[in-house]
């Protein structure tokens, strides 16, 4: 047995896109593929804001990995990563260990809390189905809580979102249309609910055209929510949070739910394996490799890319993820077959569309602002989009999004 | 205007039975008649359990008042009553007083906790519809949240029952079947949730045929619950419960959800409004009559009856309420109408059925016993009986059980 090793760690866009095009280039007999991941399901990170809210059930954004992986080809180990030791070769699973000929480390992303104290205890990140599960239940928890006590608390009924980013922006697109739905449930008067975005930037949604920054504001104080644009969280605490006021000042929001949305570094994971980083994510050569390593591909939220352009690292999103496991299987497929001349990597940027809630968006596609109905339904053929390219037309069908005729 | 002034506090089983008939039985001019009730909805206190489980959604175990009642005979008002003034002839409401000619007082149950300390604060008690959906809730949040600590608590899964009653027996019957589907819903392994009753009398279900009992334990048991008989409540903590263990010792059980299912007493307002009672229950004379007063009529679960065959109380059921009512409403009617020929008050067992979930049940119908899916469906029956009889066929087609051919 001397085919190659290709181990490939975490199953998010990055890792699946790379096993399911690996499966495809790869004869039986040309590698060991082996996938590693914590769960048995791969998530859409980009819905989780969905599911947080309880707008979309959590089933309906993930699928068990044995739907799109071909068991005959790859070697699906359930598993959590503790380490990977580059020099040795080996990725340290909880109670076994993993050598490799080349190595995939997609493990994706986790919450940046830039110091902020409290934010880690007191705020819900939406990281993962656990996590966005716990938001939905926790928000409901609320509403039925204040129901039923005697002397009534206001800040069961308000909501902080920490971030007026893309995560934070859909994710207040889904509030805005759950939480009449959750006054109807709990027979609460909607004005009584308070939804606060504090964004300690002075813009939300940076980067984005001006022009649709005010359509989606527009639209989201529409459906209740109050923007604080400028104002840095200083605190949270078990009450609420504490946010800068001022020179000097500061004053304190109270909320029984805060949820931080407001960036993202790479997995931890990065840092105790001792490569080179900034917040967890490495800047990999162009065609992907960690540097000094031949055998290390990382792609995802835990590599980093700059944007020449505008001299800045592109941002992590999905159509990155899934445009670097596309060219690192082919890459890995030539390798393998003792080929040496690798393709380098450049970003198709295809486009980018923020959710609003379930009707409503904004977006640049292929060079058009789109916005409303028009870019909602654009966000739903990409979210689709993903499911085609990791699982083809059955998972298309089964978990995609086809409720755009609103 | 010299009609007489009926005026009728509460919308629950007794309350509405009494007004649905009045409402057939006088004329447009023959009497005011005034319903009082907190809510604008009536809800089915023997469904309630369903609604805390999570098994049945609480607006099937609601309906608006305005449903059932005569608008052009009845004059709803949807306030809280705060004090009777018996001598006065008044009832103090929220922010208004009513005069009456004639008061029925209909106002419900409260929890007895019989003194056991920190029940209030740290136990659930299934009483209505805010409370049951605050406890569904309760439990989802607890499991949502089991699954997202890296620390595992295994007292979120654990849940204490107090009490093998009825209330307490038709609840596990629920949370038998609800559980897996938590399980499922949040990807948690069965074997780690406990279900724990317990009960301080030497039996579960006392005064039911010890057959029956021996039935419902037996298949309770087999849908995971742990029955504690014979064990007496100390304490309820933010933790758990202490209970006694012995003569002096005691001991912990840790649970982070704690429901109080073990008694209910008579509404508070009786007490405070100086009628004679037991625990806010007044024993009334065989016309339903407060003592000393011609003009008040206590029902339901504030009504007092003695079972002479046993020199014991009727249980508070739905069934007695309901009869009391229709009793209630033919003797008003005849006092309306000057005639002073009352019918007195007995109690006509039809048969009680304790549910065991949604595909099981124990009971006594007709002097005969009944288990599973036959008792069942005569439970069902039972509940469409009383949809029956204060709103007719239609609210019986809206809101009855007609999944009965499991």
């Amino acid at each position: 047995m001397n085919r190659p090793k290709i181990v490939v760690l975490g199953a998010g866009y990055g890792g699946l896109m790379t096993v399911t095009r690996l499966q495809k280039q790869l004869g039986n007999n040309d590698a060991d593929i082996v996938l590693v991941n914590k769960n048995d399901y791969h998530y859409e990170t980009t819905w989780l804001h969905e599911a947080s809210a309880g707008t979309l059930h959590h089933d309906r954004v993930r699928y068990d990995i044995s739907n799109v992986i071909n068991p005959g080809k790859v070697n699906f180990i359930q598993k959590t990563v503790t380490k990977i030791e580059p020099e040795a070769k080996k990725v340290i699973l909880e109670d076994e260990e993993l050598s490799y000929d080349y190595l995939v480390v997609a493990l994706g992303a986790a919450p940046e809390t830039f110091g902020i104290q409290g934010l880690d205890k007191y705020a819900f990140s939406i990281v993962n189905v656990n996590a966005a599960r716990q938001i939905r239940e926790h928000i409901e928890y609320q509403f039925a809580t204040y129901k039923v006590e005697g002397e009534k608390d206001p800040e069961r009924l308000t909501i902080v979102v920490g971030g007026a980013g893309f995560t934070g922006i859909e994710f207040l697109g889904e509030l805005g249309n759950r939480i009449p739905e959750l006054c109807k449930e709990y027979d609460i008067d909607q004005k009584l609910v308070k939804i606060i975005c504090v964004e300690a930037a002075p813009s939300a949604l940076p980067g984005f055209d001006p022009e649709l920054v005010q359509y989606a504001m527009a639209n989201l104080q529409k459906k209740g929510v109050e923007f604080r644009i400028g104002t840095a969280i200083k605190e949270a605490t078990p009450e609420g949070i504490i946010v800068a006021k001022g020179e000097d000042e500061t004053e304190e929001i109270k909320a029984q739910t805060v949820v931080w949305a407001a960036g993202v570094r790479g997995n931890p994971i990065i840092e105790e394996s001792g490569f080179e980083n900034m917040r967890g994510r490495v800047k990999v050569d162009p065609y992907l490799r960690a540097p000094g390593y031949e055998d290390i591909f990382i792609i995802g939220d835990c590599a980093l890319i700059i944007n020449e352009e505008i001299n800045r690292p592109f941002p992590p999103t999905a159509q990155i993820s899934m445009q670097q496991g596309e060219l690192l299987a082919s890459n890995l497929a030539k390798l393998i077959s003792g080929n040496s001349d690798l393709q380098s990597f450049s970003f198709d940027n295809k486009g980018t569309v923020c959710s609003l809630g379930d009707d409503d968006a904004i977006g640049v596609v292929f060079g058009k602002k789109v916005t409303g109905t028009k870019a909602s339904f654009m966000k739903k053929m990409i979210d689709n989009r993903a499911l085609l390219m990791i699982g083809g037309v059955p998972l298309t069908m089964k978990k995609g999004k086809f409720n755009v005729f609103k």
